[in-house]
Order: structure tokens, then sequence, then C-alpha cells
């Protein structure tokens, strides 16, 4: 026991000694896998992304039609730069510092608002995974107004501290009314092909009908690409909401009940949730056995689980869905027509769900047949709030649902653990004001029960109409047979007759006429 | 443009206004699927894992032999009470708020050592999640030593600064000499079968052969499971190392050369850096010509390009090993004995190997034939650093290998894009300084190119083997036909011969074995 003790007092010691502080920054540099940014091409694929999902954000935010331009270049076997330029509100100036320099800082997070970036690292991320691969800083350029100068900044992100270190800061001419422009400099690797920049940038058109991009590939001699906007309209504007009674965590609730301001616990329920009127408010604080006058703070130490527990036997409204703006039945199959040439497109939306309190809606469409490939694997496209998902695929819980679906059913092919092998392509959008991904480089859909029910149940939509035009397509192809047979047999009946009984022409048209009528008849049957 | 002037002023200034820090604990409570508390049945398991690896790192740092006693009860439908409780050194009393009750805090974090747990997350976020679901705090009692008290808390964590809130802190009385005990209540779920805490617990008695733990399930009625300790001794204590050049980042460089207190760049090379002779740093500064007696700060500034480019030109020996500690291919086979009856078995340790400068090594075992099913998808068991990964299988570098080889070579059935279809279980280890996980809740690994390589290797020498037993099986077999004709058809020869040359018995028997001989001896050839 004497030499336990003695290591024990000596370790538990020794142990404290080391507990330390980890800097988030730190965090994230030492998992940048986690942000997207673990080996060099998807690194330049994610950077270009964080820098556009804000962007198309801010844009929208600021009801303007967006126009990105979008340049990369390749200074060095492994060394790349990104340019993104965008003509958005941009960035009052004393914001630019931490909006790029900082993790775990923004506008979206805490709003419930369908919106790109959500968590307030993206852009941070990529700046710090340029000065960790290459010791360059961002460089941001920023003007909001036509009267108000450009400024220009590089920075450094502190890892040890998360915060950002101005290494310049000056004001520029900028020959545009506002906007914004992010540059890094960065290891990656530029291949065309699946995954590529070429695609998402391809399939945030498709996504965006209302945005124009100019697209310069780091390639020599390549010429830049514009993606021009198909429509003038932005989407619908998506309003920021309250939580949804439904599916809200009794911590949460105490946390709600402690921070309101509300003085009772009926106006609290009516001000700090949506869909909740006075008389839902009284239902629940009935079912609950509260008083509706009581002071939410007492509640919260006191009867919170009563509360808690009444919520969802009472009958509330579905969340109000203006918060969300799904892609739409037709502009998903003008997606995919734009993408393949198939024989049959089909399209479906949902009506929008929650899950833990956040509205969501699921879209999907499904191309069939045409010059899809019959002898592979189902292709699937994955979208969330109209940013294309690349990576990850096997972690998402629209793929795995996709792959989990008895495609048997409809007539299609499948080994067991296998997408259908199927001249198919597939494309899920996921739209919601929290859209919970598997980790920070957003590139897959965590597998809650509520998702993948929805997403289920718009794959076996669309999969049923496949399944009817594909039996319709055998059904014709066996009754073209049968015709032929006819077609071929019966005038030759009709000469064998015409020899037996000495018919004249006229008669054996008719013979042939009438048998080809009541066979066909027969087989309409 | 007026129009869009006022918009554009109003936006950039209206989004300023709702530019927020968030909160590292507010980031994860509303992302939890990250931490692995995405469902109630995977709360459960995700909370007892954390609690166990903890107790294990900390006994095995301490040189004790794990003792664990993990108490699962069911409070109500939906609401669990987890207690896992260990015979470690315990910890200090000022340590105990800050590492239950605070994101990112720990030992293990800034240290390059093989652990279970790396991130300083697990366990704060497991009483987390028990606050966020029932409002009740995480409960602490730890003793340092048999003469020191036992202190017990109640802690809760203040999410939106990421600090423990101490709700209780008293002396208790607890009768043993030294060790922690960790009491969560959470909403959850309990099932058994596959990703259960049950099979969590029996694999990782697999492989801690060293560790006795007592299981109490939630079930009415069941008694206590203990798995007894097959062995006496701790694994090897592995030892804290210095990154090694290869792989290190150009930034991570510069951020060293800033902060170290070696004078000059060759010292910082040899003492910041492990397998860095003199010698080896003298042929660093010369591929990269620069003076070895420069000082880090100002090469930090200047020339560290030049520093890093060479550092891949010379040769360095490999990282040390005693960093990682192996479970070895007899432990391994024998883990997999314990798991399933199979007619084989066998195993392969790589040796180490480096990414991003960090050691790891990959170990791989097979279980062929007897009893596993033929008709299915071959099983995949994980684990990393001793851990069993049980959720996220489609996510990790190891099971997208297992997935991804050519299995057909070994004489194996393999669909397109799916598992062999085999009588196979699988198991691959990867031991690391640092494993890199694809989320924070440590269920798949990261795919970086180096270290799917390395499990390739492993999966390939594995399958060899395989290969060979089943073809030497397929032989065997169709000696066996051949071997049965000769035995049927030549007694008959010999009584056909006796008949026509009337010969005696005695002849007859010399006529067949000749015969037999003959054609065993032609077979043989």
């Amino acid at each position: 026991m004497a030499k336990t003790k003695q290591t024990v007092k000596k370790d538990a010691t020794a142990l404290a000694e080391k507990q330390r502080n980890i800097s988030v920054s730190e965090f994230f540099s030492k998992n940048r896998h986690l942000l997207g940014f673990d080996n060099p091409r998807r690194a330049l694929l994610t950077a270009v992304k964080e820098a556009v999902d804000n962007s198309l954000d801010a844009c929208e935010e600021a009801g303007i039609l967006p126009e990105l331009r979008v340049v990369l270049k390749q200074l060095s076997e492994d060394r790349f730069y990104m340019s993104v330029e965008d003509n958005g509100p941009g960035i009052i100036e004393r914001e630019i510092p931490n909006i790029f320099g900082k993790l775990l800082y923004g506008s979206k997070f805490h709003s419930l608002k369908m919106s790109r970036g959500q968590q307030g690292i993206g852009i941070s991320a990529a700046g710090m995974y340029g000065q960790l691969t290459t010791g360059q800083p961002i460089k941001i350029t920023s003007k909001i107004g036509p009267k108000k100068p450009a400024h220009y900044y590089h920075l450094h992100l502190n890892t040890a501290h998360n915060k950002p270190e101005i290494l310049k800061d000056i004001e520029i001419e900028w020959d545009i009314d506002h906007g914004t422009k992010v540059e890094i400099e960065m290891e990656a690797k530029y291949l065309k092909g699946r995954s590529s920049v070429d695609e998402y940038i391809k399939l945030t058109a498709i996504a965006n009908p209302h945005v124009t991009i100019h697209y310069q590939s780091p390639v020599e001699g390549e010429d830049v690409v514009t993606y021009q906007r198909a429509t003038k309209e932005n989407p619908p504007e998506t309003k920021e909401i309250k939580p949804h009674p439904y599916g809200v965590e009794l911590g949460l609730l105490i946390k709600m009940l402690k921070d309101t301001p509300a003085r009772t616990v009926k106006s609290f329920l009516q001000s700090d949730f949506s869909r909740v009127s006075s008389k839902v408010a009284d239902e629940i604080c009935a079912a609950a056995s509260l008083n509706g006058n009581a002071k939410p703070k007492n509640i919260a130490t006191g009867e919170v689980d009563k509360l808690h527990k009444a919520i969802p036997t009472v009958k509330i409204m579905n969340p109000p869905t203006d918060c969300i703006s799904p892609i739409g039945e037709e502009l998903l199959k003008a997606g995919l027509q734009k993408e393949v040439e198939a024989e049959i497109f089909v399209a479906t939306t949902r009506p929008p769900s929650v899950y833990r309190g956040n509205p969501f809606q699921i879209e999907a469409a499904i191309a069939y047949g045409g010059k899809l490939p019959g002898d592979e694997l189902a292709t699937v496209l994955r979208f969330a709030n109209r940013v294309p998902l690349q990576y990850q695929q096997s972690a998402c819980a629209i793929f795995k649902t996709v792959q989990g679906l008895d495609w048997k059913k409809y007539g299609l092919e499948q080994a067991r653990g296998a997408l259908p092998t199927a001249p198919m392509m597939v494309m899920v959008h996921m739209a919601s004001v929290w859209v919970p991904f598997t980790s920070e480089s957003k590139e897959a859909v965590a597998s809650y029960d509520d998702i993948t029910k929805e997403i289920k149940l718009a794959l076996q939509e669309c999969g049923r109409q496949i399944g009817v035009h594909i039996s319709r397509k055998r059904k014709n192809a066996d009754e073209m047979k049968k015709k032929n047979y006819i077609q071929m047999y019966i005038p030759h009946i009709g000469i064998a007759l015409k020899q037996i009984l000495g018919l004249s022409d006229k008669n054996e048209q008719q013979v042939i006429t009438t048998l080809t009528d009541t066979l066909e008849r027969s087989r309409k049957l």
C-alpha cells in the first residue's frame, strides 16, 4: 500500500499541475480536420465555400442580388491564392478584425433564422488555416457605401488567446459602391471532378438561381466562367423566429425562465415561444396545474418539471414556415435537368416539420434513365440551406437514408448495404433555421430521427413515381412485342386465307383489319 | 441606386449590431450531437464512455491497476442515473470544478502522449447534457489519499460563460484509500445489442486486459457482471514526446521559433523536436543554408520558409515508439477469440508511422469461418487508443478502408460499394499520441492519407493470410473428392481383375494397394 499511496499523492498533484485551459483556436488548429481542412484539396474547397457562403448571406440580408467574383491562382506547386469578392453591404470597420480573426464570433449563432453560415467559425478558420500553412495573414477589403472609404486589413489569428492581431489597417480607393473582398494564401491542391471547387460553384449556381458568379480557375489559360442568374428575385426573405415549444429541453426551459423579462409564466410562454396564443398558454398552465400568473423565476427552481411535461400534451400549431425558404419542386427539377439528360424528373417538397424545436423542411428530386449510366451506383446530390455538401457523404443522414431505403420496391436493383444500381441521380435539400451538422466543416447532416423520417418520406414519394414510370415502361415494352407479333403474322394469315378461300385483295384486307382490331382489343382488356 | 445605398447603410450597421461572441459551451450545447449526445440511447453510452476513459487514464498515469464500478439505474421512462467509480489517484480539490464544469479544460490536450481522453471536453460535456435534459447537477466525489478527506461536489456549467457553478462543496466520509466517483442524471434510453453500453463495457475489457470492471445494468433483477483483469501488468507507461520534424506545419514552426527559450536555431531544433541530433540539426541548417547560430526569432520572421522546406530533405529517424503502446498481435487474436468461434484468427501490428508529425501505429486482426454467418456482410470492430468506437462507422477511415479494399483478391465475395459478404470479423486498432477524430464525440477516425495507407497495409497482410487459408481449404476439399473416387473405384477394379485373371485375395489386395499408392503419388505431383 505504502508505494501506491506515494505514487498517488505524487500523481494527484502532478496531474493537477498539468491541468490547463485550452483556447478554442488551439483546439481547432490541432483539430483542423473538424473544420474541413484535413487535406490540401479539401482545404481549398472549404476556404472558397466559407467565403462564398458569407457573401451570399450578407447580400440576401441586405436585399442585394448577389454578384460574386471567385479567383484562384496557383503560386507554387502546393501553394494557392484565393480571392472572393461580393457586392454585399460591406462590413463596418470595427467589426472586421473579430469577424475574420476570431473563432466563435458572428451574427447568426444566436438567432433562429435560415442562413448558410451559423457557427461564427468558418471564415476565420479559413484564415487560420492559411496562416498555419503559409504564415501569411488573411486580407480583407470592405466598403459600406459609395461615399465611404474602403478599409484594407491584414489579420493574424492569435491561437493562444483566440484574438485577432492587426498587422495592417489602411484606407484605400475601391471603385465599387459597396462590397467585401477576402484574400487567403494557403497550402492547397487543385483538381477538377467530384468534390472540386468547380463542382461546388456549379452546384451553388443550380441551388441559387438568383446569384451571378464569375469564376476564374487556377488553370493557366482557362477563361473566366460566368454563371448568370436565372431570376432577378432574391429568395423570399426568411424571418427570424422564436423557438417552438415542442422539443424544448428542460435545461433550456429553466434557462429561459430565469432570463425572461416576462412577469408571469403565461406571458413568458406567449412572448418567448412561437405559436403560443393566450389560449394555448392557458392550456399549458392548466395541463401543468400551474397558476399562469406565477413568477417565471419561481417556476424555474420549482415546478419546471410539470411545465416541461405539460407542453407536449397540448396541441400546438406547427412553427411558422416563413423562417424557411425551400428551393421548390420546379426549381429542383430544373436543377437536375441542368445536370443530366434523363427520361423522367420527379420532385417533392415536404411540409415543414420540427426537430428539437427547430423548424425544417425536406425536399427531394430524382432523375431517372436517359443518358445516366445504368450499370453504376446511383449518385446522390446533397444540399443544406442551398449549400451543396460534397464531403463526408457516408456520414450524412441524407446519404444513409437513400442507401437504407428499399429501392427494390420501385423496381430497382440494390445489393445489400449499398446504393441502388440504376441510371438514377437523387437530390435532397434540407432547409432549416438550424441544420445539425456532424462536424464544424458542415458537410454532413446529423441523423436526428425527426429528420431522417422526413427524408425517407420525401424519397418514398419520388420513388413511387419512378416505380410507376419503370413498370409502365416495362408494360409498354411487352405490348410493343405483342404488337410486333401481330403485325408480323396477321398478313401471312391473310395471304393464306386468300389462297385457300380464293378471296379478293379487298376481302384479304378486311380479314387483316378485322383480325388486327380483334387482337388489339383483346390485348387492351 | 439610392434605395440600395439606403438598404446597405442600414444593413452594414444592422448586421454589425448583431455580431456577438459565442461561448464554447453555448456552441456545444446547441451542437450537442457533435459531442455524441444526439439521441437518448447514444447519450447514455457517451456519458459512460467519457467517465470510464477518464478513470482508466488517471489510474494508468498513477501506475494503479484500474478497478472500475459502473452503475446504471432507470429513474423513470426516459430518465437514467449513471455512476462511475474508480480506484485512481483522485483529483485535488481546487481542480474539481474546472475539470467537470468547464469545456476545453484538461491535462492532455497540450501534451503529445497516448491517452484515451485528449480534448478536455468529454466529461464536462456529459455533465452539461445531464443539466440540459434534467436540470440536475453533475456530482463528484474524490479522495487523493487514505489520510485525506473525500470532497463531494454538485456542479452546474454556466453555458453563457463556460464556467463551473458550485452548488455544493462538502467533506464526506468515504471508506476507500483514493479514487473518484462521477454521478450524472440524464434523459436517456437503454437498449442492449449493437452500440450498447453492455457492448462498450465488454469491448473495453477485451482491449484492456489489465482492467477489472464491475457493471450493473439498469435492468431490474440483472446481477452485477464482473470482467476480471487477465493480467496484473498495466500496459507499458507511454512517454510524452516532442513533435517530430516531419509534417510540422509552417505556421506551427513559426510559433515554435517565436516561443522557444533556445538561443540558436540549432539548439532549438535539438531541444524542441524529437529525433534531432546535433548532426541532424547541422544537416537541416546546411540544407536550408542557414547559420545554426542564428536567433530563432529572427528566422521566424525571415528565412523560416527555407528552414521548413529543408526539413523533409534530411533523413530523420522515425519518432520514438515508447510513446505508443499497441495491443499486440497475440492479444488482438485473443480478443477476437473471446468474441467469436472461428476457423482461423490472424493479426498484424504495423511498425509505427507518422502523420502531421504525430507518431501512430495500426494493428489489424481477422477472424474467419467457423460459426460466423457466411451469408452476411463482414463485421468491423474499431478501436482507437484502446477505446472501442461504436458509432459513425461509415464516417470512419477504418471502416472506409475495410470497405474500399478489394477482398475478391483473397477469394471473398464483395458487391460494389459494400463490405465483403463473408463469415468474417475484422478488428482494427489505431494507437497514437493524437488520434484525429472526425468529431468531438471521438467515434470515427479522420481520413488522413498517411493513416489510411497504414490501415490498408495492415488489412492486406491479414487478407493474404486469410486468402491462403481459403485457397488451401478449397484445395483440400478437391483432394478429398479425388481421394473418395479412388477409394470408391479401386476395390471394384480389384474384384474385376480377380475374376478375370483369377487372382488370390492376397494378389487382389496387392493390386489395390499398388493402384492406390500410384494414384496418391500422381495426385501429389
